[in-house]
């Protein structure tokens, strides 16, 4: 019989709502000694609590997120919640020594997410953030190429994650342009593309970066002649050192006309180079020098179930699996932790150096100079 | 509150898994008036029943699937057991007048699957056929656009199914070689570009076909120095008819070297095209015939939430829906239709039809002539 | 010291004109021991034959061919005048005992073709037909795997050769669609898919096709209220066995909506599988079948110097040929011949095979039947 | 009758045989005023000189560049020479008032490439060097869709040039890693990128830069075992700004596993975007952006006769001009420049300019700070 383990969810937008779908199928697409149940929803009242917990099938509901944390019924818990209520859930849950599962980012000040990181480190509970894109069997797939020396020794990386959301200027002033977030762009979206150098290459150890605001005012919701200046980044653009020597460049905008979800890159090594577009997230393009040319060149590598653990969503390769799945994969690795297994990649610690990389992409910008980790 | 349908499900291999997860799933991304429940899962025997059941999720557990079918808590029979079960299990719930969702093939002969179809309309209860592709968001769009007349008269069809699977001469023979099936890879893959063809275009009037047995004789499972002959086709080559006017190509195989899911089709009308590959399943190619052609060309239309219900899953567009969400979707439109809805688009009928096709395309192999439908 | 080889010119259309800048270059690209000159143009009229022999750098000029071949200032006949000129002026220069070089296809009529074959073969001169796509070194770089076993045992070709140039019902009547030529869209431009499948495969044994005539009438030039029946093909779709034993299927277009140069081909083996588009002719993919899938899919190889005779228009890889400089190949290789080399691939026996396919397919299409050639 | 303009061309390496290509080949593709003509060639022997002008065409030899400068015979003087040899060769042609076409760089220090603009623009003759990429057709359209607006506004750049030839760490020690020329890989390829930016958007008004040498020390030529210190570029990384307003990033490397003519760049603006890779350099893709996304995405625009020039190669589209077709279009720009047409975009002062950004990138990369240029 397997074990129950009861949620805690605070927030039920699109993220809620994902992970929601996420803890209902988890248990049947992988066979984990943990089973998930839903027992708590907080919203930001009892009412819109009940609407969603019988929408998304949680048991109970509640307007009070700190009721939640203290139930003794809810074993974990998931923080969907806006951004700058992510460190007091928290921190809150870890003081009572809860596993806490929490949305990107960590928080919107560097101090907040430091806060978060030494509480969850002297609580000792399994901590993750939600960088689902790196949950990806193709990028496991990349990883373990690159830690096993397939690319030889790495000599560079050109990473981007470019999308088209806010490229029309009557498009209102949001929550994501608040200044109090401290960042636009680099923050929203360029933090996957700065998780995904770190999964795949390790720290960064410098960085240059030129970070713009291109569309200087926005008008208010609802009040189209009213305009509110924007003083966060549209686009940044950073040259980066790794640590482990080699360099490369890392691109973010969210005014790229055309994009979806152009979270792109190229690793490039002696011995070999890998093409990854997540507009094609189940294909993992891929050069083997050899000495032979005459018949050689990118290959597209479908994912498959050679490609853990694509497999325990379909048994034949070439059928993809789908952006939900990688939440489902995310779950997974966060239920594993919980019964003893390896710890997720992305915990609090490692979503506060992704924090760390996009403070010093601000200062170096503000300060046009480099700037070392 | 919702109403709970009960379901009971016969088979646990790989498809009767991925039904149940969509089942699990459905609830979640779709907002339905049914709320289906995992009832009783029959399997060979109690005890693989039970570990199914126990795996998947279900209450209960039976060795017996007639007792599944008549027992009074399953609400509606789901069936993924052998093919040669289908009709029999079948025909069992529709005489109790319970709706039935079915794997395809309906069934390996026309005789048993005409059966299945004059029960099933005698009933007059909802059924469906497991043609998941056809339930991708992007086919919607494509099927739309041809019925909106964004294309034009429709010129051309040029379709394909082709995998790799059984390229390997040691592959041993197995139940999908057997000549009581009455085929092999244009039953097994190719109903798929059928049933796609036919939900695009329509019914296919007349076709002539070349049908091939490539590998003659395969190993014994287990005994690699015994043979069995093959009698059923490996590929297939159709050319098609269709009753609105237009002609095309079909082929199959499952002998297709690098081919993991090479599902393609292209419709070609006067006023523009469109391309599709199952490979890449959130996109779609589509020209649009202008006059000037300077700044033209195919393009790439990727899933978003404005073809629905890509948008059940996700509220942001490049994301991509996986091959298990479009289960999800089969289940959603039997859900829909149970409650009332329009009836599934591949219910038993056209699965029917599908086969016909298939039938027509043997014969006309055999006896290599044209053959009208 | 080069010898000389004087070439006289019949015609100065599209295909005239690349010739000559053929005949222009190639001693540049290649070190061959004749040097063409461009000694004499002959047109409809001498007046349009003067324009045209300034243009392109011939010396001399004239209205009448048949002075051209009787020239003894003429050592080869070059034919680009319309198809039923080809066989009276080839039929004239062969007579001479002087090579010819004729742009496809060879005549409107099997027997023309076939009396050009016969007159050719008794006059024991090099011919040429104009097949330029087949001298594309990525074509030679696929020949040469499918006969070096790369490949394996082919099981399966899949070729198609479609654009849009009549989509236009308003597209007013043209030469093309003379019935007299006896065939549309197969020949003009089937032709060429149906030699490359030739040029890989070897002789097609037995086909069965249906040819359609999609826009049955066409205004007159000049006279938009004025119609005129099209009696040829738009379009034709054809199975065929080619006599090696694999089959495969063949499809042709002037209809195709957004295609303007849709040559494409899949030759499939048991040990790989090539991929080839002639809108990216200077790319072929290739899948090799190997044990481990983890690693592989199909790769793009670029044309480059290790593809024969690509370094002799460029030094690196990558860098691309255009379409004139497959023409400059096909002129190298009647050179070549000439100096004693092998003959050319498509001679004007080749063509005349390539023809017999084509109607083949006519009468198939006509009596809806298998026809074995 | 046309005017004939006798060419002196030095050097007799790749890029002098490209350009004896082009030389013959224009005066068929393009009708012009002048005619070119193959007056002498002159290379480093008169042996060496008689050799490559009987291979390419050439009425007479030298072993002296400076005879060749001052021959009256000589209309223009074209360099293909070793870099070192720019500088002397253009002045004393610049001297003579002839005018100059020379390969690119346009000499390996700042000083000399100054002394060459100086001396042409004083000599007031026209000037062309060799960035032939830019002579795409392709890259035509691409301009004028941003001069147009067509793009609206334009937010950013990301250009690459990355090429492998250099991976190999057994490739021994070349002039193109001598420190006398200044830069290695930006010089080398990345020149081409800059110019292709400056082509689209305009000047650089300043960037910042990270310039690396991976591979430290090369094998001296025949001598494996000794070994030569390496202290220019392999690879070099700019954010950059341009003077009207929009930034981007460019990258280089010529240690690019698997690329051989990644020459790629987007173009982002407020009203759509452009991308461009050189590995296939008759295609444009291009995203418009439109209200209704449903049936929109970047489509692939196939160059065609719409595309001025292209229609001189071909009448066709999708058919595909070649690397050497570009150098076809910069000789016709040299010479409809030398008629009396506009002069060639990349003149001395345009290649200059390009310097001056390399020797910017150079300083950046060295002091680690933004340059304004």
């Amino acid at each position: 019989m397997k074990q129950k383990l009861r949620i805690g969810l605070v927030g039920s937008g699109f993220m809620g709502r994902t992970h929601a779908l996420g803890f209902r199928a988890v248990g049947g697409v992988f066979d984990l000694p943990l089973e998930p149940s839903l027992e708590l929803l907080a919203d930001i009242s009892q009412e819109a609590a009940e609407t969603a917990a019988s929408r998304f099938g949680f048991a109970r509901a509640t307007g009070d997120w700190q009721a939640l944390v203290a139930d003794p019924a809810v074993d974990v818990v998931d923080i969907t919640a806006p951004n700058k209520l992510h460190a007091p859930i928290a921190l809150a849950a870890l003081a009572l020594g809860k596993p806490v599962y929490c949305e990107k980012p960590l928080a919107p000040t560097a101090e907040d997410a430091f806060a978060m990181v030494q509480a969850a480190e002297r609580a000792g509970v399994v901590t993750q953030v939600g960088f689902n894109y790196i949950c990806n069997p193709i990028l496991a797939l990349a990883r373990e190429m690159i830690e096993a020396g397939e690319l030889g020794q790495i000599w560079g990386f050109r990473g981007i994650h470019a999308e088209d959301f806010m490229i029309d200027r009557r498009t209102p002033w949001t929550w994501r342009l608040d200044p109090a977030g401290g960042a636009g762009a680099i923050a929203d979206i360029g933090s996957h593309i700065i998780g995904i150098a770190r999964f795949l290459l390790g720290p960064i150890a410098a960085l240059a970066a030129d970070v713009e605001t291109v569309i200087g005012e926005r008008p208010l919701p609802g009040q189209p002649d009213a305009r509110r200046a924007v003083a966060v980044d549209d686009q940044a653009r950073l040259l980066v050192r790794f640590a482990r020597g080699c360099r490369g460049t890392i691109e973010t905008s969210w005014l790229s006309s055309g994009r979806q979800m152009q979270l792109e890159f190229e690793v490039i090594g002696e011995k070999g180079a890998l093409v990854f577009s997540q507009e094609r997230f189940n294909e993992l393009r891929y050069y083997k020098v050899e000495p032979d040319r005459s018949r050689n060149g990118f290959r597209t590598i479908l994912a498959g179930p050679e490609h853990p653990p694509y497999g325990a969503f379909c048994i034949a390769g070439g059928h993809q699996i789908g952006f939900n799945d990688l939440k489902v994969i995310e779950i997974r690795n966060f239920l594993a932790a919980l019964a003893g297994g390896p710890k997720p990649f992305a915990d609090f610690r490692e979503a506060y150096e992704v924090q760390r990389v996009i403070d010093a992409a601000l200062l170096s910008g503000r300060e046009e100079r480099w700037v070392r980790l």
